[in-house]
């Protein structure tokens, strides 16, 4: 089932995205992390709604961050693809070197940004700004030390997020966090492809173009660090909750690995596609 | 103004904390959240209230984290203080050096501990748990691309952080994230001091001790980047919001800078002070 949030005149609803458009779910939650909330129960009442309810053309609404509004930081990983480690570090003028255990940052709550809305970007704040395609997932069920071996069974599902950063700003404030954390830099979605289908997430290519020229390829089987051991290495001690979205990295093209650097500009039109997960489009604009 | 959230019974309030006790804020607000975005107008309902409620003895409610379930994850500041900074480099075989830019990572909304409150310490977790006593301060008016000029206007009130740390984890995973967000790992309390009664955050002492054996020491105004320019340099490109907890950083004096180091262990008593805040007490057990 492909989940969504969409704006429906003043509303603001969670629905199920089906060929001729979208079912609301009203009847099940208020939104979508109360819909995770539920668990089983909850997305059973959906996936009987979703083939039995009245679609709304796609074309009537307008669709949201799948969670617009995350109840923490998004986690995010980072060198988490070979490629991309060694193009980071070159870039940086390191030598080339991969990370021996997972790399944890956030991105701010309020960096979600919608499907298909504007991103600005503003040449006072940063002159760096690059793109990074990422596959998401997002938590169902809580828990703390989570073994590998059962790990993938609390995952609701997956979605795409386009990990813009302020390059300048990450390397100048050493931590990731303020690089990856202005306003509007998670676009996310657009929609979530609950865990059910998608059997093997490691065949799920990744593309970025940004007009329409492809700069990332990879397949989420590439993970220096796969799903269950981001799971069970994060949840070591710390307790992960139902709805928080993991990141899990970008694989290599960005634009500071280019020779030379190119960043984005405002007019470039952004798209992250995963198979399975649909494209996240969004322009960047003059802030 | 002294503000905290206490339970009493089965029922969270918000409340005045008063010589004779604490005075219920029930009629001003249900949570400090709700209280922080009624801005002047419910501060000013809740002093006069403060002023002439009836008070509950202290002995009859406990207290808990004055913000128990941040809206997005507490922003931090790492090297921040001179001394710190040059016992970090050197514990970690580096050359002692100062940040150029403010250092900001976060700790996960999960770690918020309550005064008093025991934090457990699991030995197959983490071999190195390190103490941080920090002053921390609450976001009262959100705001982007505050200029320092202006941004103390945006303070709702202060209060102690002690920002437990993995040093173990911080290193592995190169990130602070993982390290700085085991559960429990972020005690803070026990109360809020309006601004309006820290005329110069700069003068407030704070110091740290380990089962009363002073090891941290300082003033704010040792701070490196002080918190105008930390509010103005976060808020450039990123939108801050009312109830943020930001904290500031920690003094010289952590276990990872002594020769040998030396790590918290179960039983061990953590008194974090700071002049006016009061004392942020919690002990270490064995998970």
């Amino acid at each position: 089932m492909r989940l969504v949030t969409y704006r429906d005149g003043n509303r603001t609803h969670v629905g199920a995205l089906r060929e001729d458009g979208v079912v609301a779910l009203d009847a099940v939650a208020p939104d979508m992390l109360t819909l995770i909330d539920g668990g089983a129960a909850a997305l059973a009442q959906a996936r009987t709604l979703a083939a039995e309810g009245q679609a709304i053309p796609l074309a009537d609404v307008t669709l949201l961050a799948p969670i617009p509004r995350p109840r923490q930081n998004v986690i995010c990983l980072g060198m988490n693809y070979v490629e991309h480690a060694y193009e980071s570090e070159r870039a940086r003028g390191r030598e080339p070197r991969l990370p021996q255990h997972p790399v944890f940052f956030t991105k701010a709550v309020t960096t979600i940004a919608n499907p298909e809305e504007d991103v600005p970007l503003d040449p006072a704040v940063t002159a760096q700004l690059d793109y990074e395609v990422e596959l998401a997932f997002i938590i169902g069920t809580g828990g703390k030390n989570i073994a590998k071996e059962t790990a993938m069974d609390h995952i609701f599902g997956y979605t795409i997020v386009n990990d813009l950063s302020a390059r300048d700003l990450q390397n100048q404030h050493l931590q990731f966090f303020k690089g990856k954390s202005l306003d509007k830099s998670c676009p996310i979605g657009p929609y979530i492809l609950t865990a059910d289908e998608v059997p093997d997430v490691a065949k799920l290519g990744l593309r970025l173009r940004v007009n329409g020229e492809t700069r990332q390829e990879s397949f989420a089987g590439d993970l220096i660090f796969d799903i269950p051991t981001i799971i069970a290495t994060f949840s070591h001690g710390t307790t992960i909750e139902a709805g928080t979205i993991f990141s899990t990295g970008t694989p290599s093209g960005v634009g500071m690995g280019r020779t030379p650097p190119e960043y984005l500009n405002p007019g470039d039109l952004v798209e992250a596609e995963i198979d399975k997960l649909g494209v996240l489009r969004n322009r960047i604009v003059a802030a």
